[in-house]
């Protein structure tokens, strides 16, 4: 049997950061981790090649009659910089407090491990259970799941023959209240490149007759977004659906005010577009971000210089029902309009994914198609989650981006049943990013319920 | 006597990089050297203390009724990144096409070496020569002179009974054709630094609600101009000083077109404010600079945060007659104002300078007051610069800044005579800085014959 602690310590260790080729070997490590927990629980395990990074795909059939799910995971977490904000070493996991704390401890590896735990008890006690079960695990989630097109154009067949994905990658207010999530945000990804003069110039002797680039960077960028906080891009809102009344009613349900969120924050104000409160802001509108800007001087002190080169990285997170392709367009057309004579701009395109909406039984807009199987689980994981949480689970939309999401429906035809195990304390993609080792025990019983569940035993 | 460009490379080779701390070992090895130097001169040298980096402060004295120059430098150099983009490593001067490369080879190593070498030959002539010389070179000039007011306490006494100062630290069109520097801008040197979540956040789990302080940050800096390139902070344009004609007449003897400029810039199109050419508005108006902006993912690909914090490190050029202080509160209390309350705001003051105007004699605006012994160095040079460079200098404002040239006018009462020995291919501020060996030997001709006039020899 697998002993969770120990499992995420050992996966955390491989610093497994997709985005960067300096985590060659971490890489490497964590996927030949996940594939021995795998192949210690009974499954056969397939590395697919791709052009960056392999993916696991693990099989454990016996009957086709059989209850059949595909479990969803990513092996890749995110950069851990700035380095000098953890307290502890990132790929070094300490634990605190009944806390873990490291790169990936709860996006997405903890829960990998909540999920094979789970299974290695289950099949502990019952070694026959009647359940086919196929894992892909990913390891460029992080950086937008660019071979997952490839893998399906080979796999999606197989993985169509499955009822539905369970993931646990998406969020929960806290350790005793968890949500399922019924949608996740889409993603339009790319970074603005200007460059102004040929090499950097000194302010003093140029300054008055050329384009700063940083200037002209800033000007473009300060366009995307109204004073209201709105993005402000042609036809950005235009089919983004309304949030429902049954949503809205589930968000009161969720444990957190405006006020208990600004102090987690600590920002001075909120700054919600579109009418909503910012607990709605970040689940129900899309956005426009930036997450880094650079161009110039970056040293201490200062240096009189007009800089050749400055750039922007912008992800955008649409909703349900906006169509990233048209999204995009509309952005690259409007960022190229909206650019000054004297720089030249190159937009690197860094991919996009369409948001995706999991609606559960029995509400206004369940679709009237929706699997049994699917349904059935859904069930069993509210009840399992009531018994082991002592909470009946919220349904939220979650603000993250799982992009593959949508393509496992798209490509295969799967629903998903998203169960989320990570609390706002877990600072994901942030420093000092942790695991609660109590949650994590009781979504391991919850977890073992559910799949018991599902194989109707 | 001095072997200039031996001399020149020796000196290059102490990387004197003023702002950053690990260079502390070639602020030494740069200020020995010029110490060398003049001691071998026959100078005798002190070196004044200052809170960052000491003062060189020599005297050559004989018969108090001799002339009395003070001349200044500086052996402080901007920093060398980006390193990469360098042919030759900037401290490891090498020669190319009769130009040596370097950081620092023009800005303001090279003109020293020609002062001192053009003394050397004189000297060696004429070792009696009936000159009282002042030497200055600071150690400060790249990060704002912070130490010289404490130096003018103790010793603008000593300096104001010389008759006028000589620089050597501002740019000229080619080898050809020299100028002489009419006027200085000033600076406004500061860092806009926000904060706004306690730590970086998932733009995801958390995009929509805050403010992004990137999005703020550039909020801010973009209204910083108006659409037609001025600068928008209320005031900035009130005390500036009106181009005179004889400004502009001279401008027109300037060796460079519109064209030629940008050609050389290499810019899409220029962007100059204030209905002024190109090259009339890089000396003839103030500027607002954005010198280096950062904040969030400095790395490869993407990382969707929310970033908790971002800065701006920004200069203004001012000119004649504008106030710094005026200037700086104005902008600070502008910037104050424009900052959202969903992020937190610190300005860093890293100083400010104002602006210098020197008037050459017999022009209509040439104070009444004008010192014979500077009227006669500037005819002096006038006549040895066009015997030695085959054309007579243009009379120019310069876009630079020397701040401490108009501290030796308040401090001391000197007026000062700029002879422009940099030119604009040789990159200062930027990689590939160098200094043309052809204008080099020219300049030292011109210098011995400007030493043995104003000497009355």
């Amino acid at each position: 049997m697998i002993q969770p602690i120990q499992a995420l310590k050992d996966y955390i260790r491989f610093p497994s950061v997709s985005t960067d080729p300096a985590y060659a070997d971490g890489m490497l490590g964590a996927r030949g981790y996940a594939q021995e927990l795998l192949e210690q629980l009974g499954f056969t395990v397939e590395v697919v090649p791709t052009e960056l990074h392999p993916i696991l795909y693990a099989e454990r059939f016996g009957n086709p009659d059989w209850p059949h799910i595909v479990i969803y995971g990513h092996y890749d977490v995110q950069p851990a910089d700035p380095f000098d904000l953890w307290t502890s070493e990132p790929f070094d996991p300490q634990e605190r407090n009944g806390r873990l704390y490291g790169r990936g401890a709860a996006d997405n590896k903890g829960p990998t491990i909540v999920h094979m735990t789970a299974l290695s008890r289950v099949l502990d006690a019952c070694p026959e259970l009647p359940l086919n079960i196929t894992y892909v695990i990913e390891g460029e989630e992080e950086i937008g799941s660019e071979s997952m097109p490839k893998f399906f154009d080979l796999y999606a067949e197989r993985l169509s023959k499955a009822d539905f994905i369970l993931v646990s990658d998406t969020g929960s207010p806290n350790t005793e209240q968890l949500v399922i999530t019924t949608a996740l945000r889409g993603l339009v990804d790319f970074e603005i490149k200007l460059r102004g003069p040929k090499s950097d110039l000194h302010s003093g002797i140029h300054g008055g007759a050329v384009y700063n680039p940083l200037q002209a960077l800033m000007e473009i960028c300060a366009s995307l977004h109204n004073p209201d906080g709105s993005v402000n891009v042609p036809g950005f809102y235009e089919d983004v659906v309304p949030v429902l009344d049954w949503e809205r009613e589930e968000l009161k349900r969720y444990p957190e005010t405006v006020e208990s969120y600004q102090a987690m924050l600590d920002v001075p104000a909120f700054y919600p577009a579109n009418g909503l409160s910012p607990l709605e802001a970040v689940r129900f509108a899309p956005t426009l971000e930036f997450n880094g800007i650079g161009g110039g001087y970056q040293g201490e002190g200062s240096k009189t210089v007009i800089p050749s080169q400055a750039f922007a990285k912008i992800t955008c997170r649409l909703v349900a029902n906006q169509d990233p392709v048209k999204i995009q367009q509309q952005l690259f057309a409007t960022i190229r309009e909206r650019c000054p004579q004297g720089v030249s701009m190159t937009i690197r395109d860094g991919g996009i994914a369409a948001a995706y909406l999991a609606i559960p039984p029995e509400r206004p807009n369940t679709p009237a198609d929706q699997p049994e199987s699917l349904a059935r689980a859904f069930k069993s994981a509210d009840k399992a989650i009531a018994k082991c949480f002592g909470n009946a689970p919220i349904y939220l939309r979650e603000g993250g981006s799982i992009p593959v999401i949508a393509d496992f429906n798209k490509r295969a035809g799967l629903e998903a049943l998203m169960i989320g195990l990570f609390t706002p304390i877990d600072n994901l993609h942030a420093p000092d990013e942790g695991f609660d080792l109590g949650l994590m025990e009781n979504a391991i019983t919850a977890f073992e319920q559910i799949f018991k569940d599902i194989a109707g035993i």
